[in-house]
């Protein structure tokens, strides 16, 4: 490239490579298919995050699990840390985008950005064919949490019912539940040793989207790697997590909530 | 509040007020919906939309119209400034939540962000009856530009599928559509100014949720008048985008694109 | 430009315009000023900011007034709300720029972000000689709160020691402070009608750069326009507010605080 | 706590702990230095710096030092990722604090986020006393470029300005150099690979800030670990740079540039 541009045989070189979506014709279309097609024919929201994020189209099955993810994570609440960032910038009278920036910037390891890790550290035990307890163990001695495990508020008796939703439906229409089935077995390990270490939502959707990577044969081994490097899976959460977050920035200017200030009292000062 | 506050009565005041989702029971709810009902139940994306942002359930028409929405605007691109700096964020080798974000910041008055501001003047144009070109001369003296109005690429003699087929539907199921009829009247007056005037996918989303709005007979005038002020609509588009950016930020790891540059050469330096 | 494109005289045409920083030569320069005379004469920060925002150097006084409102206003403790973002998030574990990030996005009109509104207003009131009862009525009418004005803690009786810091210097090395007088006169005002409607330092600030804008005689009145409209003095909270953001940022690491999870019964559930 | 709280021993259990500012006297304390003090001795920005996130005084040189790395960092010109986000953010018409913002998130790994990486490689390689070559040759085994090494634009006979000026200061004033002088026989082995591996101003700063630290004599060895390894020099990047972009965001206001649209040739779509 470089030398046909100092032949200048390239006019203008291209400097943005792109695949996802083609603006230049008649009609956008997403991965070659175009509006019509998707607003004509019987497809959602699922069917147009396939074609954008993993560029091929899936199983219906496969889409309503995409959907469902996205309204099950859709919002958990005022309190987790990224709807109160949104709460806190709404207050203080900020546009609708930096509310919903504001909160979304919370999502990573600790908060709700644990699906890819919960995939990557499954997939990897589950392949080397590691016992859960080894696995777990061995995540202890190197020091790291179980991506997956975990939960604040929920316990071995107040399971996540998100947690159960998405298990039904998967056992119901999936054609393979391998990974899942691993990571139960890592939560009825860790469950041993605290009530609180239940599987997570994230570690279950990080289970499940193995499951239906590998299942679905659309995906090479490859692409699977590729994906589960990357990271495309809390994607999905912070696009679910959208949802909420701009609905508790409407809901502050609904209810004309002043700037907020924490409580000095709140405040250990050191 | 202080007062009983100061006399021991409130041990801990509450100092945020939260109305769109409770997590403290066994279920989360939106809108006091469960999770289990939204599942199992025949929901959708535009279902936990409906509860989270207008606090009610819509009827099927009208969900059915703002996954359309999420649908038609979920991406158009890799040139527009949103999907542009996701991708120049993603080749600095920064996470998900960043690439996103960067592209998201760009979304307001120009990039579009006008399909509140073109409900708020389609609106009130309309409800005062002024004749289409009244108004758009008005906006003119006014140095304002008729929001909903105008795009770089598409003109006259080639439109924008999406408005297309977001006009169809409504024609189809909306019950009335008295404020997509004014915009097509301002459109027509536009256009004898110049062949790119016409009305653009905000535009065609702002006028159709007033209709959406007004001819369901499920919002209170109050209502409606606090949604087109504070602005739900753009959160819409925001959300939409998401998508898209969130497919480029992915395409462009998944290319393993190296660094951005802008070219010396396409830089005027003054 | 267009035409010489398309008479293909112009290969690459020049698709940005910038005029601050020139990058090309054989040492990077700010408006023309290299960095071995910055680094080896006696510059500082402030001289810097001078010459990439305001496109020219300042005099000593100038530059220190601006070094001094950075430290004045790079940080006010961990409860307002761009600092509790900030917070929340290096808790959530998310990387520096992303705590940053969320704590910048709180700055705006209720937070940090009146100094632009402070001196548009208190501009065009002196330069309308409108008397400050007459002023604030007329705001009050209008129904906009006075920029500038009011403080959540701070009162008649416990002054904001930044804004008589800042007070101080002018007196001492300003040419004149013509509209920091009348923004004391619109305080002596309001103060008759609460004890915290204090000038703030957003308005303290906002008035002394007025004066510094239109005593230097360095700036022509349309460039004094140009600023006050563009609004750049916000950018000089921002900025600051920054060093205490990352502050925040590091130290909520340094003592290894987990996840935040906004207390439930700080919640009002309705 | 847990305990007390439920004992009802404690009222508002704190649930925000902070250390670096306090608000609630008379007057704000940086690290317990009022704001008088500051103003009124003769201090500057880069004591504000030191006391806000090392908490302590820096003695002269190394307050100095802060400056010039904020000075020399503040702006590489419009062409640059973090610019050029801004510039585009800037031109969608959005306000002056989502402009900076989106130019800072690009700041990482490849753009200006390697300071600490480059701190981290540097102390570890020569506390080890590794030889520079096998340095290099272990981290090419790993797959990890060296981090402070290399740059698009600069390269042997085209020296980073910032880079000569920033090592000069450093041999007249700090009491040592002996990671600096690491560095420069890293530099010495990678220029033996390529021409552009030079120390680029990253790796000079890493480099820099491990003798500030280990030389000063004012911080542990476990404080030493502590900063290098939570990454506080990136910071100093990143606060250096939001000077610059705000530069280009009131400049592209002031130019009164349009919405940006990368141009359709300059995309290779695939
Ligand atoms: C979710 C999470 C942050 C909740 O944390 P928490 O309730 O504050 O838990 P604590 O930090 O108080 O931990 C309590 C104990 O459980 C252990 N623990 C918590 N999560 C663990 C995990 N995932 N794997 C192994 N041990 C874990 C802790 O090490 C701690 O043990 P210790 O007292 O011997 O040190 C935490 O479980 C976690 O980091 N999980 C992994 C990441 C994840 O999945 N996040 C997404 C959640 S939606
Ligand atoms: C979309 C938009 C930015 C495209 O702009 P553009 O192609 O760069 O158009 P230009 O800025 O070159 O404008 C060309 C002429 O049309 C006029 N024009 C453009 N949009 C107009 C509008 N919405 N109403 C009235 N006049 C308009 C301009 O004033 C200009 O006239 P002039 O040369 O006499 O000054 C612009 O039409 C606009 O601002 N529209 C309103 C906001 C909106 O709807 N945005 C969402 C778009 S998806
Ligand atoms: C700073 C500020 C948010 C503090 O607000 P607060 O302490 O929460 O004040 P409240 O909202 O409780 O207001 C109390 C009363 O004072 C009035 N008031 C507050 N600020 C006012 C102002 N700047 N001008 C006129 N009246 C004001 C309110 O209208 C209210 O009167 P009401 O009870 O009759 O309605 C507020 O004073 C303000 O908005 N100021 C203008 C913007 C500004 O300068 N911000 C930067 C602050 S650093
Ligand atoms: C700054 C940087 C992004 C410039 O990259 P670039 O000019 O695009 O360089 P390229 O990616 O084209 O690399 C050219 C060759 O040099 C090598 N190289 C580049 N930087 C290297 C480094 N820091 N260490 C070792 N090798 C390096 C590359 O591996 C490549 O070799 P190859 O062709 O055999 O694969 C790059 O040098 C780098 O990543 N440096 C480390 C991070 C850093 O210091 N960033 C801050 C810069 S201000």
């Amino acid at each position: 490239l470089e030398a046909a541009k100092k032949a200048g045989k390239v006019r203008v070189p291209t400097n943005v490579v792109s695949s996802i979506c083609d603006d230049r014709g008649e009609e956008p279309t997403y991965h070659g298919v175009t509006m019509s097609t998707l607003i004509e024919g019987d497809f959602g929201v699922g069917d147009v995050i396939s074609l954008l994020w993993f560029k091929r189209s899936l199983p219906k099955y496969a889409t309503r699990f995409v959907e469902m993810c996205v309204m099950l994570c859709a919002d958990h609440g005022p309190c987790v840390s990224g709807a109160h960032n949104t709460i806190v910038t709404s207050r203080a009278g900020k546009d609708l985008v930096s509310c919903l920036v504001a909160g979304l910037l919370t999502i990573g390891p600790r908060f709700g950005g644990a699906i890819d890790d919960a995939a990557r550290y499954f997939q990897d035990a589950c392949d080397r064919k590691l016992d859960p307890d080894e696995f777990v163990e061995d995540m202890k001695k190197k020091g790291i949490r179980v991506p997956g495990i975990g939960h604040r508020i929920k316990s071995k008796d107040n399971r996540d019912k998100r947690v159960e939703l998405l298990q039904r439906y998967a056992r119901k229409f999936f054609p393979a539940t391998r990974y899942l089935d691993y990571a139960l077995r890592v939560e009825a390990y860790t469950l041993t040793k605290a009530a609180n270490l239940v599987m997570n939502v994230d570690g279950c959707i990080g289970a499940l989207f193995l499951d239906l990577l590998h299942s679905s044969s659309l995906f090479s081994a490859a692409e699977i790697e590729q994906i589960v490097k990357i990271g495309y899976l809390n994607g999905l959460f912070v696009l679910a997590r959208s949802i909420g977050l701009i609905g508790h920035a409407l809901d502050q200017k609904r209810l004309q909530q002043g700037l907020y200030r924490h409580p000095w009292e709140a405040v250990l000062y050191i």
